[in-house]
């Protein structure tokens, strides 16, 4: 039986300029169809309302003055807790439309650490606007990794998508840095945070690990660069020896073909676009972004503000639909728990 | 209409114990279903008459002299030049198989080169074993290149599958080296080359080339390496400058997602796992290797031996077809022209 959330999500707004208020107002209309279960918004009343009317979307705004009020709404209408708010210009962001994007991620990140809302789903935020308004973190990711008390290297993105999912162990940093970035500790430590949460939030018993090689064909015998042989083998052997289902290193071009898709539950990537190329080739609109290794749940659409197109109704829900229904599943699969 | 060749096509056989010989058998049994040109084999003849009893294959093998009788063979067998040859021995490879393998590569591109054939299609072989018996190149495309009088850094590996293709700039070195080989003029020179190969053999009259990032979001400004502003967008302006219709550089992880493949003939891109991720995800078992670049067109399927699996019929024929098809394809338009 699918899990039931016990509480409704909270979903942060992101910034209200960009496509994330469209998206989620037209995942409650797709709320029947596509079997959500009930969210409310922190904040941005008006910019709903606004959108709602411009963009002709059947979504009657709902104030709430409590969590406790959201279940009964959603079935009427969108449930938005707090003031009316700032009005909705899309396409232009601004301070005051980063402030609210700030405030509606510290108010939705507490009604998750408090227990009053089951789990974390955030809108896409512009970071360059948030940095001017003085929001000090790299992205929304490490400001939740803050506020629940864990460090931001030990709060692991994950991309999920109908094909696979996959973790990338360096992001934002330049090819030429991965090589020198990769260690033994780190592989060991992030696979042993994503195999503890792929058991307690995805309900695999013994997930298996695919440890993606660093170099073409994992280096071939140490011909062609010899990490894979020295830095990653032994770290999935030390893997193995502590009775986590750990494989690799795999030649990265083959292994995210179809018949090696199904041997792995998640493929541990060694850079972003290791990571991020078969995500978004095979489950573009559909990838959802995951922080693993918190206490709460929290999800988000694997894409950006697309302040080009906000407002034209271009944008596609589907990352946004996944990301609000995979966090009621795991917020479920934590309840039951 | 369907570009015809105007003479078969010549199959270089691969090695004989590798899965090679069994898809070439495959290709000649779907030759109609699949709408193949006429293709002889060089050499291998035995391997032929044995695989076909052993695998139960309805394939009558018609030994030919001179190329000019394949063309009419074709229709009830598969046209095959020369002695008999070695035994077929599935899944062990040898001297005997390897020195098969290079007379028959010898042979099918002299064919081309002369023009009794109208392109070169090669079979998978273990490079190992070619060099323990005095085969001094990396691989195949150097062999071929070196006898049709091309450098081997002109002949360009392009996979190209139905949903793509891409052509990675480096290939079989350590991706701590990726950075430092990356250089204008490589961009630049195989570009120009992918162009005119684009134009002459796939009937594209103004191709796309999508140049890929090296850095995660093509560097951000920076923030992430510097070689995407550096090196390839000042590539990306002189490829443009020069009638090309370049562009880029663009963000790896979204190039090759549904809609922005549409917007490209080719992407070039930096290195081998960035090239081979997409082609394998998408277009696995259909992935076709061409070399561009060329006075000839050759085509092979992108995989290998698979000696594990010879002779036991689970090896797919579906990139052997592929090659085929679109060494015929290229050739046709060639002869056109």
């Amino acid at each position: 039986m699918k899990p039931l959330a016990p509480s409704p999500l909270a979903v942060a707004l992101g910034d209200p300029a960009g496509v994330g208020p469209e998206l989620i107002a037209e995942a409650w209309v797709r709320r029947e169809a596509e079997d959500l279960p009930p969210f409310l918004v922190a904040g941005g009343r008006t910019v709903f309302e606004q959108l709602a009317s411009a963009m002709g979307k059947a979504v009657p705004v709902i104030a709430i003055e409590d969590v406790g009020q959201a279940q009964a709404a959603f079935s009427q209408g969108l449930p938005v807790l707090g003031a009316p708010g700032p009005e909705w210009h899309p396409g232009q962001p601004d301070g005051e439309g980063a402030s609210l994007a700030y405030d509606s991620l510290k108010w939705a990140t507490s009604m998750v650490r408090s227990g009053l809302a089951s789990a974390l789903v955030t809108g896409p935020v512009a970071k360059s606007l948030l940095a001017a308004i003085g929001f000090d973190y790299p992205g929304q990711t490490e400001f939740v990794a803050e506020a629940c008390g864990v460090a931001a290297e030990d709060a692991v993105m994950m991309l999920a998508g109908p094909s696979l999912r996959t973790v990338p162990l360096t992001v934002h940093v330049a090819l030429a840095e991965v090589p020198g970035l990769i260690t033994g500790a780190l592989i060991e430590r992030r696979s042993r945070i994503v195999a503890t949460a792929l058991k307690l939030d995805f309900g695999l018993a013994a997930p298996r690990l695919a440890i993606a090689a660093l170099n073409p064909h994992a280096g071939e015998d140490g011909r062609m660069g010899d990490e894979d042989a020295r830095t990653i083998a032994p770290a999935v052997a030390a893997l193995r020896a502590a009775g986590i289902d750990a494989s690799g290193p795999h030649s990265a071009d083959a292994l995210f073909a179809p018949h090696k898709r199904g041997s792995y539950d998640v493929a541990i990537c060694m850079y972003h676009d290791q990571a991020l190329i078969p995500v978004k080739a095979l489950d573009f609109d559909q990838g959802v972004n995951v922080t693993l290794g918190l206490p709460i749940v929290r999800t988000s659409p694997d894409h950006g503000t697309a302040f080009d197109i906000a407002g034209t109704g271009q944008a596609s829900a589907g990352a946004m639909i996944a990301a609000i229904r995979m966090a009621g599943e795991c917020a479920g699969r934590r309840a039951e728990t």
